[in-house]
C-alpha cells in the first residue's frame, strides 16, 4: 500500500508527523460508485487514555492538511496551532487529538490526484462523486481504525463542520460532544454562485486540460484567480479595509492592469503559494461537495428529523458575524434545530472583524470559548 | 466625423436615439496625454426652457448606455425606466433630463474600441489612462455643447456618483443641486480587490491578446466570469437566498462541474448577454478608473477641503444598508463630509435587500426620495 502514499507525496507532499490508515475493505460512496481502497492520512497529538475515552477529533476546512499543530515529530506551525497544544485551549495533556485529511484531499489522503490502483493511474476525474458524506464515513473508518467506540469531542471548522454534521447523523453516538464552527447545514445560494465561480476559473484555464494537467504544469492561472476569490470572501470587506486601505505598493504594474495597491500584491502573492501546493481537480471535487450538501437529506427534507437521529449530550455552535460564505442566520438555524430536535446547545454569535476565516486567526474570540467548552464536562 | 460613430457604431451599436457631441477642440486627460478630438453620446427626454435652466443631468455607473428611459424616438426600455418620464420622479415635463455615455465606454462615446483618428485603428491599450475626473470633464464639455450654464440637478450613480462628485468639484456652480447615489469618494480595499480580479480574468483570457481581440472574437471566458462576479458583487446574499436558495436545475450539468443549481444558470444567462455587447478594453479601463478616483486628492488629500470647493445649494446622498461593494459607511462619510464642508446636506440609508443594484430595481424605495427632493424647490 506504501506505493499509494509514495506516488501521491510525490506532488503533494503530506506533512512529516503525518500517520497513515490504509483501509482494505470496499469503501462505498455516498451517491454511488465505490473505492476497493483508501488511505486516510490523519495526525495525532497526546495519549489515548486507557479506556480511549478522550479523544478529541477535528474534521478540517476545504485546503488544510492534518497537521492543525506543531509537535515534537513535525515543529513546523500547523494551521489552528494557538488552539492546539499542552495547556492550550485543545489541551494535549487532556485530549488525544485526531485531525484528518479530508477524503478527497491530496495530502496523502486518498483523493482525485491519488493513483487509481485499477489503473495505475491518478483518478482526476474518475474518482467518483465525492459529498461531504464520504467525508465523515472516511472520519468514522479511521476512529474504527484506531478502536475508538466513542469520542468525548467532534469538533468540525467551516467544510469540517458539514462534515461533522454528517458524522453526527449517520452514526449516531459517535461523540459525546459536538461543536461546529463557522458552518452550516447547507450552503446558501450566494456560497454556490462564488464557489461556482471559483470552480469555472479553474476548468476555464486552458491548462486544466480536462482535469488531465501534468502536476508540475497545473492550471495556475485558474487556481489563482480561484483562490484570490477565494480569500475575498473568506475575510471580510471592514478587516482589508483597516488593513490595507487605499495603500499603495511602490513599484510600477509590471503589465498592463497589473496591481497597484497592497490588497493586490497580498492577493497575488497568497494566491501564488497556493498553486502546486493544492490539486485543482481536488480542490473542484471538495468545494462542489460543499454545494451539494444538505444535512435535511436525512430527514426527509426536514433539519429536525435528520437532528433527531443525533445522538449526544452537549453541541457548541460558534458563528461570525460578519462571515458572508456561512452568515450568522445560518449558524442560528443550526442552534434553533438541534434545540428543536432536544438537543443541549450553546450557542456564540462572534463579533470578529474576521469573517468566514476568524477561527483561523482571532484567538481572542475562539479560545476562551472553547477552553470553557472542553472544561465543562 | 461620422465615421468615428459609425464604425464604433459596427461592433456596439449605441441605442436609436442617441445624439453626438462631436468635440473637435483637443481635450486633455487627467493623467497626461490628451485626445485630439472627442465624440461625446447622449440621450434627452424634454424639453430645455427658455432660460436653459431646467437640465438634469446623468452620469451612468460602469456599464449601461446613454439610453437611461424609453421614449417616442427609441420605444425600447432604458436602464432606469420606472424614474424617467412624464410625471415619473424624474419628471421629464418639468426636466430637461441628459443623459451621457462615459467617456471610455462603448455606446458612442470615444474610448478604447473607437477610432483613433491618428491610425485610424482603434485605440485599444494606446488609449490614454482614463480616470473620474476625465469622465466629469466630458460632462462638462456636454453642457457646454449644450449652452447649459448650470445645471438644475446633477445626479450620479455608482461609477457615475463618483463623476458628479469630480464634476462637482472641479467645475464649481455646475449645478445648483447633487444627487449621489450608491457612490463614494474612493473605492474600499474590498472593491479594489474585487474589481482588480475582475480585470484579471479578462487580461488571463488567451483571447485577449494583449487588448487586440477581434471585435467579433472577444475573450469571452474571461467577460463572462467577470461579469459573473459583478452580479454576485452587485446584489446581496439575502436576495439571492430568498430568490434561488438551493433550487436546482432540471437538466444535468452539460460538462465537468457544470451548473446545477438555479443561481448558477442565473449567472450564466446574465453574463452570456454582456459578452460581445460591451467592449473588454472599454471595461478595464472603466474598471480602473473606480479604483483610482480619490474626491480627496482634490483637497491636499483631506475631503472636506475638496468639498469646499463645491458650490452648490443641496446634495441628496442615497446608500443601501445590503451594499457590498460601496457600504453605507462610504455615503455616511460623503454626508458628514459635505456637512463639514458646509453644505445642506439629506441624507438616506435605505434598506433594500437589493445591494449595490437596488437602485436600478427598487422603485418603492428610490422614486419617493428622488420625487421628494426634486419637487422641493
Amino acid at each position: 500500500m506504501t506505493n499509494i502514499t509514495h506516488i501521491v507525496d510525490s506532488f503533494y507532499p503530506a506533512p512529516s508527523a503525518t500517520k497513515y490508515a490504509h483501509i482494505s475493505s470496499e469503501f462505498p460512496m455516498h451517491r454511488g460508485e465505490s473505492l476497493n481502497q483508501l488511505t486516510i492520512a490523519y495526525e495525532t497529538w497526546g495519549e489515548l487514555n486507557a479506556d480511549r475515552s478522550n479523544a478529541l477529533f477535528i474534521f478540517t476546512g476545504l485546503s488544510p492538511s492534518a497537521h492543525a499543530a506543531s509537535s515534537d515529530r513535525d515543529k513546523s506551525q500547523g494551521w489552528w496551532e494557538f488552539m492546539i497544544g499542552p495547556g492550550k485551549p485543545i489541551d494535549t495533556n487532556i485530549y488525544y487529538v485526531i485531525c484528518m485529511n479530508s477524503l478527497g484531499s491530496c495530502f496523502g489522503t486518498t483523493g482525485p490526484a491519488s493513483l487509481n490502483p485499477a489503473t495505475q493511474k491518478p483518478y482526476r476525474l474518475d474518482f467518483p462523486d465525492l459529498t461531504i458524506e464520504d467525508i465523515a464515513n472516511a472520519g468514522y473508518q479511521l476512529l474504527q481504525h484506531l478502536q475508538i467506540r466513542q469520542l468525548d469531542t467532534l469538533l468540525g471548522v467551516s467544510l469540517g463542520g458539514m462534515s461533522a454534521l454528517a458524522a453526527s447523523i449517520m452514526h449516531s453516538g459517535i461523540s459525546r460532544r459536538l461543536i461546529l464552527i463557522s458552518s452550516a447545514s447547507s450552503s446558501t445560494a450566494y456560497a454556490i454562485a462564488i464557489r461556482s465561480l471559483q470552480r469555472e476559473m479553474i476548468v476555464n484555464d486552458p491548462m486544466w486540460l480536462e482535469g488531465n494537467y501534468r502536476f508540475d504544469k497545473p492550471p495556475a492561472s485558474g487556481m489563482k484567480m480561484a483562490r484570490k476569490m477565494g480569500l475575498s470572501s473568506y475575510r471580510s470587506a471592514d478587516e482589508w479595509q483597516q488593513r490595507f486601505g487605499r495603500k499603495r505598493i511602490t513599484s510600477q504594474p509590471k503589465k498592463p492592469f497589473g496591481a497597484e495597491f497592497e490588497v493586490q500584491s497580498y492577493l497575488e502573492y497568497n494566491s501564488e503559494k497556493f498553486i502546486g501546493s493544492f490539486d485543482p481537480n481536488c480542490y473542484l471535487y471538495l468545494s462542489r461537495a460543499m454545494d451539494w450538501f444538505e444535512a435535511c437529506s436525512h430527514g426527509e427534507g426536514v433539519l429536525e428529523n435528520a437532528f433527531e437521529k443525533i445522538v449526544l449530550d452537549h453541541v457548541l455552535i460558534i458563528g461570525v458575524e460578519s462571515d458572508s460564505l456561512f452568515p450568522i442566520w445560518q449558524q442560528q438555524e443550526l442552534a434553533e434545530a438541534m434545540r428543536s430536535s432536544g438537543h443541549q446547545v450553546s450557542y456564540a454569535a462572534l463579533e470578529s472583524i474576521h469573517g468566514h476565516d476568524a477561527f483561523l486567526v482571532d484567538e481572542t474570540e475562539f479560545a476562551p470559548l472553547l477552553k470553557n467548552f472542553l472544561n465543562n464536562k
